[in-house]
């Protein structure tokens, strides 16, 4: 499947906290930054999400802001 | 200014293209990779983004998603 | 690519309006409704959208809203 | 109430799961697909949404990406 | 309709601008702050927006940030 | 830092409510109008939110819907 979000970092799952529906995902990609992700709890199950694998950080670029100093 | 969005990657901005009312700027963030945001002109002119100019993307974290291979 | 976003509509796109930065994609799916997807022209293209092609209106579960009557 | 968001999918809701501060809807839309919406457990409360009862799945059409196989 | 959205602002429209496919409302809020809302251009004409009209800013809770000084 | 998100509204805290992963923050803005956040709980920590408070509820345009009655 290919998605039209624009933005997809490649990095690897160094945390992975379920809430009792939500769940957040820390994904350290290319860089060394670190990407939280706040998703479903059936998402991580449904994906296999778990510290260690291979995941990509995904965000559509209506919903990336710009910063500065 | 602090703000609760969890996610702020370090770049350089490679591209700035203004649309009507919509632009799109692209940033180089450290380890290579190249995120688009899509913003309004108004905010392009406010923070005086321009290429070659240092930014960060933001993201909230509940606009984050995982994807796996 | 398996994404963690939670909602996938199939369907078959009925219309592709490109403005100067942004597009609106229009995908009749399953039942009858029609969804309008506001995405970059660079994602129609990369994709290859076209009117009559079969795509997915996909989004994050934390992007639904509900209403009742 | 008239309200700008684009994509509005009617449908029954077949689950209502309260999390902390966070609940799961899902509704089977015409066609028979589920959505799943993530929204606040007051919002549960105050539309009084219950299994079995009629609402429309409500998307901002800056919300919605597209997909293909 | 009754929407899950946790958050309406009352005000009075004060700009509208239209680009290619979508538009900026500025709408006046009590307290006198301003709120910019990126729309489609089809959802002004649906709703007939126009200057001087009242009009509520709406947003979904999970798309409010915080930030402090 | 200064932030393309167009939408700052101040205001005082006047409730946080943590969940298991998400928190709910309650700003009442100028006007007397109460917005609510749904942030991640580190978020809170890490900006160290707490009734009474001031805070600014920072919203992106493109997440800015339009209603009339």
């Amino acid at each position: 499947m290919k998605i039209s979000a624009r933005n997809r970092l490649k990095g690897k799952i160094i945390e992975v906290t379920k809430g009792a529906t939500t769940a957040h995902v820390r994904i350290e990609v290319a860089g060394g930054a670190v990407v939280t992700a706040s998703i479903t709890n059936e998402s991580v199950d449904e994906l296999g999400l778990a510290v260690g694998g291979e995941a990509y950080a995904v965000v559509k670029a209506s919903d990336v802001m710009v910063a500065v100093d």
